[in-house]
C-alpha cells in the first residue's frame, strides 16, 4: 500500500465550495487505492481576520497567544474537510496538529518540528480512514500550542511525508508550479518541471517563497519527492527529487528577489567578531534569519533582516547595546534584496561581475553585494528591484524556456 | 488565599470592546487579592458562523468533527482575553479544554465531565497568573476534543470551582439573576436573590435556561457559591448556595417552561415496560433528556423530547422497531411544557388539582399531566403555553416580589 500526502493551501479551502472541489481530489488519489494523508491551511481570509481582532486589542500580543488564537484557522478547515469527505462516503478523520503528534521545540511563533509520533495517523490509516491534519501547528513539550512560522503548513506536509515514509508529497497551490522568478514581477519567468532538492532549497532559502526551505530539507531527509501543482488548473507541476539533472550548462537557475528588507547598522563596536557571533547566536535561537556583514573598517556590524523581523531585532540589539557598546545605531527601511542563484556560484567569480555590470548598464543602485557559496546578492532599492530582476533575468538566459527537464 | 471562578457567557464577551471590558472585570477580582480563574465561551454569533459553513457542506455532520470545529470558537476567546488582561499588565495565560485538564466520557456533542486535572491551572495560579480556560469543551479518553452541549461552559466554570475548591463562582451573563419565571414572557417574574442549590437544579432542569442543572450539580458537590448577575447591569444578582432559606410559606418556586417539544408515541408494545427501560438506558448513554410515559391501557409508549434531539431519537426508535414490535409511531411538533417547581410538591395533591384549575378557567388545552417529585408538568400547544405560564405565576401567588431572601 502507497502512502500520499496532499496539502491544500488557503487558497485552495478559501470558501466551502472549494473545500468540496478538493475533497473531490482526496477521494480521486484514494479510489486509485492509496493510503491518504491530507494537511490543510486555514480558510482564505481566516488569518487576516483574526489578527483584525488581536489588532483592536493590543499592538504587541504575546506570542503564546498569538499561536493559540492562529491555530484555530486550520482547525476549522480540517472539520470542514473530513466532513465533505464524509459527506461523499469517504471515510475521514481530522487531527489537530498535537492530536497528530506533532511535537515542536519552544519558539512560538517560529516553531521548528522535532519529531512526529505517527502512532493515531498510521491507527486509522489501517482502518481505511482518510486522515485529515491541521498543517501549521504543532504542541510543544510543555504542552503549549505553537505555530511554524511562514511556509508552516508544506513544512507540515513535508515532514509528515517524511515521518510516514510516503511515496509522494503533492502540494497544491495557487501558482501551478516553481518558475525561473516570480512570474507575477518577471514575465518572462519560465516553469521548472524538474529539480533537485539542492536546487529547490537554495531557491527557496533566497526568496522564492513557493515553498518554505525547510519543507524541502524535510522532505530531502528520506527522500520524497515533492509535486507542486495548482488547485485550480490542469497540467504539469514541478517535480522536487533526488533524481533531477541539469539540463544545459547555464550555472544560474533562478533569479529570486524579497521586497522588504530593513538594513540596520551598529558603528563603533568594541569587538566586531563577537559581536557577530553572538548575534547570529541569539536570532537563529529564535528562528530569525538575516544576513550578517561586518565592516572591520569602520568597526560596524550590518544586518539585513525582514519587515517582519524588524521589532524583534530592534528589541535584542537594545538589550545587547550595553554589552557590546557599540555606539549608534542606523536603520534604513525600503529595501529590497535580488539574487542570482545557481550551485557553486561562489566559485565562478564571473557571475558576480557580470551581475554588478547587468545592474550598472540598468543604472540599478545597488547598495551593497554579498555571495554565498549558491548565490550572489545585491541590495537595491525596494522602487529598482523589479527592474533588477527582470534584468538578471534576461542577462543570464533564463527567459522563456523550460531549463531544466524532468529526469524520472 | 482565596480562589475566585468568573465565567462570562457569549454575549459578555460579543465584541473585542467587551472582551476589554471583561478584562477590566477580571482585573478588578484580581486586585482584591484573589487567584481568578475565567471560563468564557465562544464569542456572540462564531458559533452560529461555524454552524452555517457546516450547513453549505452537510446536513448530518458527524459529532466528532463538530465538536472540532465548534471548540476553535471559545479558543479564540481566550487567547483575546489574555491578550487584553496582559494589556492592562495583568499576567495571565490561555487554556484549551484539554490543556486545562478537563476530562469527559466520550458522548460527543454532548458530553459530560469526568475528572478535571488541575496540575496545570495551580501552577500558573502559583505564579500569579490569571488563569483563562476555554468553557464548553474537553478531551475524551481517546483523545478527541469533545464539547458538553447546551449550558457548556456554566458547566466547565462550576466544574473548575469544584475541583479548585473556589471560595466562589460568578456566572456572569446576559440576564440580572434568576426569577420566578423568564421575564421575557412573563413580566410579573420576581428576581429570586437567594436559593437553594436544591431550588435551583428543580428550576433548571424543568426548563428554566440561566443555568444548567449539571452546573449547579457540580457547585453542590463541593458547596461552591454560585452567583449569577448581569455582565452589564450593577445590582444584585441571585446567589445559589447551601444555606438559603425559603421564607413564607409558599410551595410553588417558580413556574417554568419549554417551548419546542415533540411527543413521539409507539403504539401496541409487546413489552411496555421492558421497551421503556431499554429505552430509558439508552437515551441515559446519548445525553438525551426526555419524559417517558407509558399508557398500559394501549399498550404505548409516550416520550416528550426537545426538538433538537428528534432526529437522533427517532433514529433509535428505528433500530430498536423489530426487537419492541410496536406497530405504528406517531409524532407530533409544536407542543409545549409548563411546570410549576416546588420541593416536595408531589406530596402536596392540591397544587395539581389547582394547576388543572388554573388552565381550564383560561381555556388552556392540556394533552398530558405528569409529575414528579418537585414539579407538575402540563402538555400544551405552544401557541398557548406563554399564557398558560403567565396565569399560573399569577395563580400561585408568585408576581412581582421577591419570594426568597439572601440569608448568608
Amino acid at each position: 500500500m502507497s502512502t500520499i500526502v496532499q496539502k491544500f493551501g488557503g487558497t485552495s479551502v478559501g470558501s466551502t465550495e472549494r473545500i468540496k472541489r478538493m475533497a473531490d481530489r482526496v477521494m480521486r488519489e484514494k479510489e486509485k487505492g492509496h493510503d491518504v494523508v491530507v494537511v490543510v491551511s486555514a480558510m482564505g481570509k481566516t488569518t487576516d481576520a483574526l489578527v483584525k481582532l488581536v489588532s483592536d486589542i493590543t499592538s504587541e500580543p504575546s506570542k503564546r497567544e498569538m499561536d493559540m488564537l492562529l491555530s484555530t484557522g486550520e482547525q476549522v478547515t480540517i472539520s470542514l474537510l473530513s466532513m465533505a469527505l464524509q459527506q461523499q462516503g469517504v471515510e475521514a478523520i481530522s487531527f489537530t496538529g498535537w492530536q497528530a503528534g506533532i511535537q515542536t521545540d519552544s519558539v512560538l511563533g517560529n516553531a521548528h518540528i522535532q519529531s512526529i509520533d505517527t502512532g493515531r495517523i498510521l491507527n486509522e490509516l489501517d482502518h481505511g480512514k482518510v486522515v485529515v491534519v491541521a498543517g501549521f501547528q504543532g504542541v510543544t513539550e510543555d504542552g503549549d500550542i505553537s505555530t511554524l512560522g511562514r511556509g508552516g503548513s508544506d513544512i507540515t506536509a513535508a515532514a509528515l511525508a517524511s515521518a510516514l515514509k510516503a511515496d509522494r508529497c503533492d502540494i497544491y497551490t495557487d501558482v501551478d508550479g516553481v518558475y525561473t522568478s516570480d512570474p507575477r514581477f518577471v514575465p518572462k519567468a519560465s516553469k521548472l518541471t524538474s529539480l533537485s532538492y539542492e536546487d529547490m532549497q537554495n531557491l527557496a532559502s533566497m526568496g522564492a517563497g513557493v515553498l518554505h526551505p525547510r519543507a524541502v530539507k524535510h522532505a530531502k531527509k528520506f527522500g520524497i519527492p515533492l509535486y507542486i501543482k495548482s488547485s485550480f488548473e490542469k497540467g504539469r507541476g514541478t517535480m522536487i527529487h533526488g533524481k533531477a539533472k541539469q539540463i544545459g550548462s547555464n550555472p544560474v537557475i533562478g533569479v529570486t528577489f524579497e521586497k522588504d528588507i530593513n538594513r540596520v547598522e551598529m558603528f563603533d563596536c568594541e569587538d566586531v567578531e563577537g559581536f557577530r557571533k553572538a548575534l547570529m547566536c541569539e536570532l537563529a535561537s529564535r528562528h530569525i534569519q538575516a544576513d550578517v556583514y561586518k565592516q572591520t573598517c569602520r568597526n560596524s556590524l550590518s544586518l539585513l533582516i525582514k519587515e517582519q523581523d524588524l521589532q524583534e531585532v530592534l528589541s535584542i540589539l537594545d538589550k545587547e547595546k550595553e554589552k557590546w557598546m557599540y555606539s549608534r545605531i542606523e536603520r534604513k527601511r525600503g529595501l529590497s534584496k535580488v539574487s542570482v542563484i545557481g550551485q557553486n556560484i561562489k566559485s565562478q567569480p564571473a557571475i558576480k561581475m557580470d551581475m554588478c555590470k547587468i545592474l550598472l548598464e540598468n543604472a540599478v543602485r545597488v547598495k551593497l553585494v554579498g555571495e554565498s557559496a549558491i548565490s550572489v546578492t545585491a541590495v537595491v532599492e525596494k522602487s529598482q528591484v523589479q527592474l533588477a530582476a527582470e534584468r538578471l533575468h534576461t542577462g543570464f538566459g533564463l527567459d522563456y524556456k523550460v531549463v531544466m527537464k524532468a529526469s524520472m
